[in-house]
């Protein structure tokens, strides 16, 4: 087998991996944000039409996988593989999200992560020859994480400037080994970084340390400088894990201010939706890459990108415990190519 | 690339990805069982020297990781990628288990099928060349797991027949591109098969389907037989899972009575130590392929073995609104290569 990883944690794909398509379902409070045009579809009921929050994320889910395949002409029995994920306990969303497509399925955790993750173990599945086409998908709902992670909605608890929102939101790629104008050409997987942090309203701050650390490495082992790159993105560090990742970097020697942008960031307009620090959650960074950062690079607009969601490893079982809040962030480089 | 998939759900390797190296680390009870001489460590002490049931799964996690190593006679800045998971609800054990090792990881969640999952996804990376050593890991503890899913223990709470008893286990593989005696031939990817059964002290009933769907997929995407293996061992169907088993195989014509043997039920002696139904959990199937199954392969004594690990996918959310057992299975062919 020919060798295809580079440096200490990454892997740069002789063949690139085409994203053929792409599709994004979201909730009401995210359509009324800057992307609102972006999207695909927007949820105007937080239920989907169902009748607990749980159902509401695996019916996003299911609608977003289903879309997806009718906007790339696909029937579900031609994809051989389906990398999936979202943020609550044995990632039910996920399992009675995608279970109707009859899809052979890799459930993940990551936590806001794994988009990342999906998309490098999918990529890593085409370029491998495993699969003719996989879909990526992941999501995250405002509702079904308050209930799993903080309190009760009808609480009405108050949250710190430095909280972020969940984002009610779902996004999908389609891959393939060859098609489209967006490849992924190499990845950086991440390792657990933990600074000790244990404050699980400020999950940016938590979050930097690993955004860093994998920016940091992937640089290294692709030898490039931020410059290389038309845009960073990080999936939900918020304002506040944004000064703390620009900091950290620079300490590194490097300054990616220039390009840095965080999904978090762009999904709302913080100070008029009262989102705080942004927005946060797998499905942050899944629907940001899959309605806004995706068709800038198939258009050519951006050029060469790194895609960097980032996740928060704690429950509330580790956080009750008083244990810290450790990080991971999963990086994946996206180019355009004339089609 | 290379083309490397079969039939409907299946990888069939090109080039054999070898498993060089096992560890095994288990509690009080599983070292009172038939399998007390295969383990590398029995641990008296089930708190594992810690103060809480996650930390005890952690450490676990931690040590056989450590062994892992230490047998390998291998640094941990060698190992490229490491493929995790445990039980509990966002994955904690692994998350602050392996944390300190500082290896690229991809977090999964497959519940007790996650060692099918973590040995298929670490051959996918070893065959692409994505990686030189990969470790696949993943444990679970009686202790963490009843608090997760079922009563307090000082509860006290009766358990039916068909009930199971989580295994403290953890199981660790290493895996690379040659070397040794066993080798990973193909994997059957699994998909999420829902019979509507809603009993969550009846879990082997719930994933008997699923192994089922696996198993044939298998035998029809590599056109073998059930006598084309020496053995197919589920990972914790226990007594009730497996007599519905094999009654559903033989409705798709294969009788593999002959064949068949279930990690669940060989952890245990059921009547001697009152575990009802059978062991189960992501530490049964890891830690009787780590300890049992992999050395008789090694050894020549099993020539080609299917082992297919399999998850109930609910939550104590999920199971409390009500909702179905979904199960999955993931099946992976081991066979042996003189050295």
């Amino acid at each position: 087998m020919k060798k295809q990883f580079i440096g200490k944690q990454s892997i740069s794909f002789s063949e690139p991996v085409s994203i053929l398509e792409h599709c994004s379902i979201v909730g009401k409070k995210e359509g009324e944000g800057p992307l609102a045009d972006c999207f695909d579809l927007i949820c105007e009921d937080p239920m989907f039409g169902t009748t607990s929050w749980e159902s509401a994320e695996s019916t996003m889910q299911k609608e977003t996988a289903q879309m997806l395949l009718v906007k790339a002409g696909l029937a579900k029995e031609q994809i051989r593989l389906i990398f999936s994920g979202d943020l609550l306990a044995q990632t039910i969303a996920s399992s009675f999200g995608i279970m109707d497509l009859e899809i052979p399925v890799f459930g993940l955790y990551g936590a806001c992560s794994t988009m990342g993750e999906a998309l490098s173990l999918g990529a890593m599945s085409i370029a491998g020859g495993y699969a003719d086409y996989v879909i990526s998908i992941t999501s995250s709902h405002f509702g079904s994480a308050e209930k799993e992670f903080r309190f009760p909605l009808e609480y009405g608890n108050q949250r710190p400037l430095s909280a972020t929102w969940t984002v009610t939101g779902c996004g999908a790629c389609l891959l393939a080994p060859c098609g489209g104008s967006a490849v992924i050409t190499g990845v950086t997987v991440g390792k657990i970084v933990d600074f000790g942090l244990k404050d699980s309203l400020n999950m940016g701050g938590c979050m930097a340390p690993a955004a860093c650390d994998t920016i940091y490495q992937n640089l290294m082992d692709f030898n490039r400088m931020p410059e290389d790159y038309d845009r960073i993105f990080t999936g939900d560090l918020g304002s506040v894990g944004q000064t703390i990742l620009l900091d950290l970097m620079k300490e590194k020697g490097f300054d990616i201010s220039k390009q840095h942008e965080d999904c978090g960031l762009l999904i709302y307009n913080a100070k008029a939706q009262d989102t705080h620090a942004g927005g946060s959650g797998c499905g942050c960074s899944a629907s940001v890459f899959s309605s806004w950062i995706l068709p800038r690079v198939m258009s050519g607009e951006l050029r060469r990108i790194l895609f960097v969601p980032t996740g928060a490893l704690l429950s509330k079982v580790s956080f009750n415990e008083g244990q810290s809040i450790p990080g991971i962030a999963q990086a994946v480089v996206v180019e355009h190519i004339p089609s």
